[in-house]
């Protein structure tokens, strides 16, 4: 009788954890990156600990400056390769490996029923695979990397429904910023966001990604889709641990039941400089654009990069347009289907998988007053740069857009 | 009766010139990128001149820091794309076209008989085709702009002679390394070098550019590979002008005329922090190394990464190692021949077309105490990262170095 945040923590928790409940909660695993792993090793050692509680269940991927924009960052990184030789990690990801949410997911650690924290907003995107995932500060790491352990409030939940089929040219991007659009970025505060109906099951497990990832942008603690076949194709010689599928009970107790219609929804953009403040494609045509990027752990997967080469295939980009792979593996997919050669024939400048210019440290910050369409997951004022305009769309768009230069309705390009 | 050097100069001034003459000398082509082209167009600008002197003779990549690092290189980029365009110069390369060095002559710009300046010092590498080609600073570059002229004081030469052949391991990049160790970095100052000899006329035309680039590093005012059929072949359907070939005069009147043996070089690396500190990889073997890094205009192109990879093919690398193509058409061919998944298979980490980290700008700047094998052409103190050491080596030691972690000769690894 319980939502599936709930029994999840229940299990985790050893013991029956309802929403509001506090609970002293197993990790199973925990992710911190090059950014956050630097505060979180120091306030590790801080507490005098000696060795992590469990090597194997810690996970450390550099992608949020990689390779290293200065001596500053680079030092940092050196101290962390360090640290992870000394307590013996395994699971180090290096420089161009990819994407920490991108990482997890492809090594098998993001699995139905498991709990997974990582010191960074966006862990949420675990929950695609039916996990309880979220994001915690360096300390809370400091704790979990000592102990395995960590005292949560359960949340209560939402149950988010979007019955029917997304249209032609439309993708999980835009139902993501449609849900956002309506819900707010503060309408879903600490809450557990559960996500139904058909045009979710529809959507491929890159898709569920997206729309989970972005969930801490309507304030959620955390996105889930139940695990289905879908799922455990994707996790098929890939899970990093046996895992037990979790759904939600019959009268599980909902503190909200949006019900939405994948048939209004329309291509999206998120503008300037609040991830709620969403539009309709047609409300933002004719924006100009100085640059464009296709990229991060929201929307820099396969299926991403495949939707904007068939967009750009024969033809040339009019802006510049950075194209960031999520990873060593999507690159290489990218390259042997030929899609990567499809894209730098149209022009698109490739760099190092990983979090590219999205949080602004490199590889494409933002002139003055310059504008950028981001497949991302953020727009706040000076995310790429502080005199940057940043609008969110889906890789169609984006691609859509660099043809153009001006943001452009995907569904209006001949392909 | 003259050298290569005496007879372009003579052609570019419209009058007879000798070593030592003073001329001022038409340019054919003046070059500027992302990191001066910002002081040359603001001299320019003091000057108050309203147009340059023909937009068809200017060329303009983005190379240094693509994409941009920081709000401030994001913006000075800006105001260089809008002079561009108010100046209506056809040659503008974006960020991922690649470095200015590889992007002119692959567009045809480094022909025999021209000469060629570049607001960069390494803008010799253009001697490969038979051209002189030399560096200088912003403000002669704004009265290059304005004028289309420079004042030149005529070198004098040094033919160098590499008598016979290199030997299995031993690369163009070995050779520059044991001409610059023979000469030390003033050996040749202000003279232009001229490269005879079997060696040199067995080198590619990649091999070429890799001497030529480095000719600065002995001093000299420039390096010049007499153009032979090679040289025509690479032109061909690509030669952004008419050309004529300009030999030197069996009379010409050289200053020294040192002759070397190819048979006595073996690999080379030149040790921090100065790059006549040249010795044998046999003498610096075991060395440890914490970053490996294969690109830059001395060894980024497509014959550098196939050497790589060969080497690297079915194994892992030991530490991390950058990747970058000289230019997006590189990088292109690197994925079309199979080059690319190669590389990455190995682990090694891509980056954009450019620059990379070879100034210390981004994309692998060294740590504290970090040590680089690179295949670049500096490797002075603080270069990439204040605490940094850099080794310069062949991409074939590159890539031995890689998997072993420590610096190795090439020579010993199974292929």
């Amino acid at each position: 009788m319980g939502t599936i945040s709930e029994k999840i923590f229940s299990r985790a928790a050893g013991a029956e954890a309802k929403a509001n409940d506090f609970v002293l909660a197993d990790i199973d695993y925990a992710m911190a990156h090059d950014g956050t792993s630097v505060l979180a090793v120091n306030a590790f050692k801080e507490m005098e600990m000696k060795k992590v509680w469990d090597p194997s269940r810690i996970v450390i991927p550099f992608d949020h400056i990689a390779p290293a924009n200065n001596e500053t960052s680079a030092t940092l990184q050196k101290e962390i390769r360090e640290w992870v030789k000394e307590q013996g990690i395994p699971n180090f990801y290096e420089l161009g490996e990819g994407i920490c949410h991108q990482v997890l997911p492809e090594n098998g650690f993001a699995l139905p029923g498991k709990l997974l924290v990582g010191a960074d907003s966006h862990s949420c995107t675990y929950g695609a695979f039916g996990a309880f995932a979220t994001g915690v500060g360096a300390t809370d790491m400091a704790e979990i990397f000592a102990t395995g352990k960590l005292w949560f409030k359960v949340p209560e939940s939402f149950r988010f429904t979007v019955e029917g089929r997304l249209g032609k040219g439309v993708y999980a991007k835009d139902l993501t910023l449609y849900l956002i659009g309506k819900t707010g970025i503060d309408g879903a505060t600490y809450k557990a966001a559960e996500f139904y109906g058909q045009a979710i099951s529809e959507l491929s497990v890159s898709g569920r990604m997206t729309l989970c990832n972005m969930a801490i942008e309507m304030g959620a603690k955390t996105g889930i889709v139940p695990p289905d076949e879908k799922t455990f194709n994707f996790l098929k010689n890939r899970a990093a641990a046996p895992y037990e599928p979790v759904y939600a009970d019959q009268d599980a107790v909902y503190v909200k039941e949006p019900v939405y219609s994948a048939e209004d929804i329309e291509p999206q953009v998120a503008c300037p400089h609040q991830v709620d403040n969403v539009k309709p494609v047609g409300e933002v045509e004719g924006t100009h654009i100085d640059q464009v990027f296709i990229g991060t752990c929201t929307n820099g997967r396969l299926e991403d990069l495949e939707v904007a080469a068939a967009i750009l295939k024969g033809k040339k980009v009019a802006v510049r347009t950075i194209v960031i792979p999520a990873s060593r593996t999507t690159l290489l997919a990218a390259i042997e289907n030929g899609t990567m050669e499809t894209l730098l024939k149209a022009g698109i400048t490739l760099a190092t998988p990983g979090c590219g210019p999205c949080l602004g440290a490199h590889q494409g910050v933002l002139g003055e007053g310059e504008v950028c369409l981001s497949t991302a997951n953020r727009n706040f004022k000076g995310r790429m740069g502080k005199g940057g305009f940043i609008y969110l769309a889906s890789p169609a768009t984006a691609a859509a857009s660099a043809l153009a230069g001006e943001i452009t309705d995907p569904r209006t390009v001949q392909i």
